[in-house]
């Protein structure tokens, strides 16, 4: 049993919509198909989620919606004449459309997100029918009915873990069932939407619900790639990835899956593929718990800007219990957290995301370290970006760190830092925010060339 | 004006204190002379100061004490003969020697202290008659007289702030001062020995105190090597270390000064420079604040054994702040110093001292990590060596890292972890205690030959 995913660029037109059925239709296994709202259908248009948010912002505002509510009914409507759609699903969205303008604005913390949710549930409606007149005996599911119960956090939901149980059962229905993206239902009948990754978390938590086999999260792009394509030119696509593999390169920069929506089938131990809707023959990139056999070393390189380190040296720092502790206490205390924490023995770094060091934060932990802490020298380096050389496999080939370096020195790029646990997942270097680019490069053509 | 010091080596017999004599003679500068407890002659020889923590355990175990006092006193009287000292010195030290079987055992936390550091001060006694009898305007000066004040902790003794103000003084006196090492007196007229580092401190405090211009320690070596030298074989002498290249070699197994000795001369600001009594045209390692002109970029290698890891994994754990703090936090509560804490996203390695990791401690960390951190994984890597490449002028140079890493890989060695932080006086690589050899090996020939 599968659970299909399609984004927003998979569903913006009819042509897309064919594809989609044609993928749905070529695997009896692809039982359940989680959808998002329409996207663009090319780069001048607009997605149909930031259509109802200005239509929620014109209400709120209480001025004339009529326009909005025209543009988006019209939206639905176009995919429904292209599909030659029975015109019942039409009236069902329309009055769903106009509905909303009569929801209170008062004292309602989901007006906002019941705006939103509806774009992934019309369209779930939308293609139901679809697949329905063609040849699919398919059902559309509402959030409620599926069993996805969340907390009640306005545009932050989580799903309440019970809900697996309720979800499971619907593995038990013959239907094709369509559920739509994004949100779920609290415990009081609200919509409450997803905060990042949106229809990812939904089909990540339908495939641990319902234990699926497979969770096929189907994009516009032929899977990962092991570097950015906009630094390197024509990078390869990665064959497979491991969970962890795929945290540490979203967390420099990769963005292809939001790695919160990972979670749900990552505790349930579902092995993911993200494939192309324009290309569903090309393989795309698994994400597995435990490579199926070994691979080479690497599987990417990722880099991201945007860092800043505190640089602290104490003659004989290294002989106060408890100093590297309380500097991190600092930080906590100011709400900062700290990325990493390379240390020689009178000296150490904290390097730290930028956005979370304002000009008074600063003050304060340097303030607090001169006096509190009494170092010899604190200070703030910024510009820094992080250099990831990501694969489970490194640790079995000795001399990969050994490789990465020299190619990064042989292009001139200094290693301001680096630090390398024993998992040895990755490597990780810190340079400066201006050599990133080239470092990647250098990088890249060392491992994949 | 200069203080020197003198190890035990280089005070053990008549032939070695003509070396000491006219090294003092050599530079008119060399006003102050700190001095050891004699030394082994051979290496069949007894230490003063083990002769006389044999004559204590005798003393409190009240068992006849003749025999020990014969020793001592004949050790002494040898020097003396072969010196062809006057004798008063000696009916003075052979007083001393006696009267130490006279002092109340009961509630005397100063005893055992008081038994040793007579060894530092009969030889200073005879060190400044045997200079007087050969040129030398020489006085013996007892450390209460030169105001070396310490704190009331038996064998612990930590230098009162407020001394330095009366060593001061000191230098308006015109003879060369000869000082015993090794202890001060309290404000209630206790001897009390320094921890660790004896003569050293003593050395480092009377140069600080009297803002020498030099601080030199002598020694049996031609100052520090760039790598042990029963590991490498006849390895190069550094010419100039600063005082943090210095703590970072200390820290990883190399000793020949203790690093607590330096404290006083550094916060001094005091030059220092090792050399050796038997060569003492050979300039030795000079430790200085800062670098006077631009060196290799690696001043040593060194490498310890003794450590442990313990590594931690949780999906996740790079958005939980505070995570690494509270890992932290477990092991201060069981008084546990971390040395290095390399991270990954999900992952983080905190490298311990063996000796700090108890069994009992052991299982109450890993059960922390699982109940109270939830963490994914946490297991302990036993039998690491930390290695290390020191040199403050490495941050200059692109491309150290690339040849460090380089040098290991081509050796098979492989690297456990690594932590580089941004100071880049040292670049710290964890490895199997097993390879520890043959990585210093690896690295010295890439370093330096």
């Amino acid at each position: 049993m599968k659970v299909v995913k399609f984004g927003g660029s998979s569903l913006a037109s009819a042509t897309q919509l064919e594809k989609v059925l044609n993928i749905v239709k070529a695997d009896t296994d692809r039982k359940f198909v989680v959808v998002s709202a329409p996207g663009k259908r090319n780069a001048e248009d607009t997605k149909v989620t930031d259509a109802l948010i200005k239509y929620y912002k014109h209400y709120v505002a209480e001025k004339d919606v009529t326009k909005d509510q025209d543009w988006i009914i019209q939206r639905y409507q176009d995919i429904a004449d292209e599909l030659q759609l029975d015109g019942r699903v039409m009236e069902n969205i329309k009055a769903t459309v106009l509905e909303l303008a009569t929801l209170p604005i008062k004292d309602n913390p989901f007006l906002y997100d019941t705006f939103l949710a509806s774009g992934e549930d019309n369209n779930a409606k939308l293609i139901a029918q679809y697949f329905n007149e063609n040849g699919l005996n398919a059902i559309y599911m509402h959030p409620k009915d599926a069993g996805i119960t969340v907390t009640n956090e306005p545009s932050n939901a989580q799903i309440i873990p019970s809900s697996y149980d309720t979800i499971e059962k619907l593995s038990e229905l013959d239907e094709v069932i369509v559920i739509p993206g994004f949100f779920g239902v609290t415990q009081d009948n609200h919509i409450c939407t997803f905060s990042r990754g949106g229809s990812d978390i939904t089909g990540s938590i339908v495939a641990a619900g319902v234990k699926a086999d497979l969770y096929e999260n189907f994009t516009d792009v032929d899977g990962i790639f092991s570097a950015h394509p906009g630094i390197v030119h024509n990078p390869n696509s990665i064959k497979e990835l491991t969970y962890r593999e795929m945290r540490e390169l979203a967390y420099a920069g990769f963005t292809v899956l939001h790695d919160e929506a990972l979670i749900p089938a990552y505790r349930g131990r579902i092995p993911l593929v993200i494939k192309n809707t324009n290309n569903p023959s090309h393989p795309g990139t698994r994400i597995v718990l435990t490579h199926s056999n070994t691979q080479q070393p690497v599987v990417g390189i990722s880099a991201d800007d945007g860092f800043s380190s505190i640089n602290i040296s104490k003659y004989l720092m290294n002989r106060e219990i408890g100093f590297g502790r309380r500097v991190l206490q600092i930080l906590e205390e100011l709400n900062i957290g700290f990325e990493h924490m390379p240390t020689g023995i009178d000296d150490m770094s904290v390097v730290v995301r930028d956005r979370e060091l304002t000009p008074i934060k600063e003050e304060e932990i340097l303030r607090q370290l001169t006096h509190k802490m009494e170092v010899d020298k604190a200070e703030i380096e910024r510009d820094l970006s992080i250099l990831m050389v990501v694969g489970e496999h490194m640790k079995d080939q000795i001399g990969v760190t050994a490789k990465a370096a020299k190619a990064l020195s042989d292009n001139d790029i200094n290693i301001e830092m680096i630090s390398q646990g024993s998992s040895e997942v990755s490597i990780l270097f810190v340079i400066k925010t201006a050599q990133k680019n080239e470092a990647i490069r250098a990088l890249y053509t060392t491992f994949f060339e």
